[in-house]
């Protein structure tokens, strides 16, 4: 197997899974259109689309580049494809006929290519595959937990190296360039995946001081100032200041698997309310994945989160100012940043071996600065592991 | 006007122009979803969905985070969204009904979402707005392309530093998350856009040798060996050796509006026939170039390039390898990297003043390496200006 192709087992493993869930739907087939979703069935992540019959052989449709789609994917039957147009007859040739029933990962798939679709496939009904599909990509295999625990080597990597780059002065978001670079050098793969509509993920959450209590679009206790209108989150112009709490929240990938992760920086001393503040995230996060482990519900973890955070006087501060917390501490993270579970009020479903997930307890202080720690876990049999192994403790440089 | 904020006179010139199409399609508004169109129509990317009526006061609704929205939007009537749910009653209560026809951008918006905007709206006919609104955006304002022209800058500024850092045996990557250092300190935003699904745009193309002949999934002459096949595009783990071309296609983005780049260095003396390729590639654009102005079709300056490549004796190197040449030989840029227009095949529409494009000639040899140059320019009433001031020799470091 070469280095960092997705190995045959694994690909034949998730397929067979795939064929389960068709099979208990009722459904003939499903149709991969998604560029992750691709890599996760099929071992690569070129112009293509996978037909996956409920029963018979699955087929590897590339447009480009044919060559490294077969090179790179464990799938047998890897055909070319010119045009969609095509799609049925291939179907038909290699499989005896077109199945009435296909899902298609209708939460990412855009109406324009859904209608194109509609009318290649007519008389076929389409279905939305996407929770299906999720379901099964939210227990990782143990090829998958490895990939996200070199990303967290990369990361322990990159933070050390914060002490020895950061300066007065320097802007949050050169702070944040010299750590990309760091961290490229190391296999990082800069480009995260996020999955809901209008949204995406990046490596540069680096905020210090006022910047920390920013808010913006994203769904975080934290925004950022960001450099403009057109990026309004994440690392900003505003260089960075003595006994200011500087947070870095660093997401890393590495072979298509990520991992989400925050630890605080300070020049000079760091005020003892925030690195009360600090403290009191921690212990949040340590009661939190205390008891997480197979069979709890993602919200009880959720509550107990608010819980600690009550009982340690943080109410007003945790997971963002009043009137605008987030609806989470934790969420799943994969091949994407967005995956199941999610760690949150109303997601009253269970742990299960496997999963992986980031929790995040934040504390804001609008127009000071905001602090917090994150860490990436797995589900074990007892409990949950840490992927992320760098240094929790505050750096003062 | 704070600085980097999209000016209230550009927003109110947009929105005229969109009210203008919407008159002479019949249609009676326009719902922008995506983050991109919201941020070129309200000056925001919060977010939020902006009801834009053929008549009447336009509405911009704001889910998260209101208060920024408002700081960086020049729309007068801003207001609260809870959930999409709200958005029919919102429009009846400011605008007096909900129109009978509403443009959507179904190119890029998902199914789920429309299907939930379909039972929000019921007996409302949506239509497909993606076309209108990529018309619109294709002509760009002198505010527009003087963040482009900021984008050159920052570009000519990343193109004079790689002499200084490049040395033997360095990764690609390595090269890469360097230069991307030095722009993100100049204000460069790293996260770069593309609307097509399955695509994406990113700023560390750096090939060397043997990687400018891979080819990848995407429609370009080269694609680069990349990280993985969760990443199989761009700079990848190789050392970079001396005498063999080093091809850096570098996108910057500032405020927004990006640029594309390519330009050629090499450790040592590059051979001669990579040299004489490189000329060719230079020649193509020269006379290209010479020729666009106002009133030409695009696929005019296409045949155009072709024709000089073939005199010089490069159709076999030009714009990819046989049977996998791209069907461009450039495309549109603004706030997206596929814009109008497409310097392609069958692209019979005529070059207009305002317009902004990338022109990248490129050579490609299988198994060695790939020459090519790129520039940016946009359409003046008799010619074309470039936007990329960088440096076009090719450096021999």
């Amino acid at each position: 197997m070469k280095k960092n192709y997705v190995p045959a087992e694994e690909i034949k493993r998730r397929l067979q899974k795939l064929r389960t869930e068709l099979d208990q739907r009722g459904w003939a087939a499903a149709l991969i259109v998604q560029d992750v979703d691709l890599l996760y069935f099929s071992g690569t992540m070129q112009n293509a689309l996978l037909f996956v019959p409920q029963t018979g052989k699955e087929i590897l449709m590339v447009k480009k580049y044919g060559e490294r789609a077969q090179r790179e994917s464990a799938v047998e039957q890897v055909l070319p494809l010119n045009s969609w147009n095509e799609i049925p007859s291939l179907i038909e040739d290699h499989h005896g006929g077109v199945p009435r029933t296909i899902g298609i990962e209708l939460d990412v798939l855009p109406v324009k290519e859904y209608m194109r679709l509609q009318k290649i496939f007519s008389g076929v009904a389409i279905t939305d595959s996407s929770s299906m599909i999720r379901a099964i990509r939210k227990i990782k295999s143990p090829y998958e937990t490895k990939q996200m625990k070199q990303a967290g080597e990369i990361g322990k990597i990159v933070y050390a190296e914060v002490p020895h780059i950061l300066k007065e002065g320097m802007m949050e978001i050169e702070l944040a360039g010299l750590l990309l670079a760091v961290a490229m050098r190391h296999g990082h793969q800069n480009y995260l995946r996020m999955r809901s509509f209008n949204s995406y993920a990046f490596s540069w959450h680096v905020l210090s001081g006022f910047t920390g209590g920013e808010l913006s679009f994203i769904d975080a206790p934290m925004g950022g100032k960001g450099l403009s209108p057109a990026f309004p989150v994440g690392a900003s112009l505003k260089p960075i200041k003595a006994h200011e709490p500087i947070l870095i929240d660093f997401g890393i990938c590495y072979n298509g698997y990520q991992i989400d992760e925050t630890r605080m920086f300070c020049l000079g001393k760091l005020p003892q309310k925030f690195k009360d503040a600090y403290r009191a995230a921690r212990q949040i996060e340590t009661e939190v994945a205390a008891i997480a482990r197979p069979g709890i519900s993602c919200q009880e973890l959720f509550h107990r989160g608010w819980e600690v955070a009550e009982e340690l006087g943080y109410k007003e501060y945790f997971m963002g100012p009043p009137g605008h917390k987030t609806r989470f501490i934790g969420h799943g993270i994969g091949l994407e940043i967005d995956e199941y579970p999610f760690i949150a009020q109303g997601h009253d479903y269970p742990l299960e071996e496997g999963m992986t997930f980031a929790l995040e307890p934040k504390m804001v202080f609008p127009s000071e600065g905001a602090v917090g720690i994150e860490n990436t876990f797995v589900v074990r049999q007892h409990g949950v592991e840490k992927l992320t192994p760098a240094d929790e403790e505050l750096i003062e440089v």
